[in-house]
């Protein structure tokens, strides 16, 4: 088991949105997500996909390259206009802490 | 919706494992992740991650240029030996498919 404070930081959340707000809400998402990626170097990667067959279920696997990277991105002015304008259209959210057993991408 | 047939693929396997073969699975799951981002020209991501707090799960986030990519992958020797090798390993396999909301790594 790792230590947290050190080393990459890989967490998935899972959530549901109000769905008639869903589509409002991916866009606020993608926007936070293209801006945190683009502008943080401490951000490795953020991937959010819809499961299929469900209307408003969605998994966002997080990447951090330690865990002062993730509590910068929480201090972001992207992150923090992401989370207020999207309060009213998570219905249900989940934060997985979890420890890498193999990542590996096209990049390295 | 996006149709399947075209286009990205990803999907996120959750898995069980034998407490007892965990390390071993670890091991084996490595080396076929390891093969498939490398000589896989249509394997753009392979995540595997263990839960934080269970001692046997793991959640493994994949990304495919597109379903024929998909379907290639799964008659490559290393995943043939792979599947052969951890059969006995594996105690509850669950697949989801997703569509892509917006992902985005360092790398592009």
């Amino acid at each position: 088991m790792s230590d947290s404070r050190t080393g990459p930081v890989f967490r998935i959340a899972e959530l549901e949105i109000d769905p008639g707000q869903l589509d409002r809400y991916k866009a606020l998402l993608s926007v936070e997500i293209e801006a945190a990626v683009r502008t943080e170097p401490g951000v490795l990667f953020l991937h959010a996909v819809l499961l299929r067959g469900s209307s408003n279920k969605l998994r966002i696997f997080e990447g951090y390259a330690d865990q002062a990277a993730y509590e910068t991105h929480l201090t972001t002015p992207h992150f923090l206009e992401y989370k207020a304008r999207t309060a009213g259209m998570v219905t249900a959210l989940r934060l997985i802490e979890t420890d890498p057993v193999m990542l590996r991408s096209k990049s390295g």
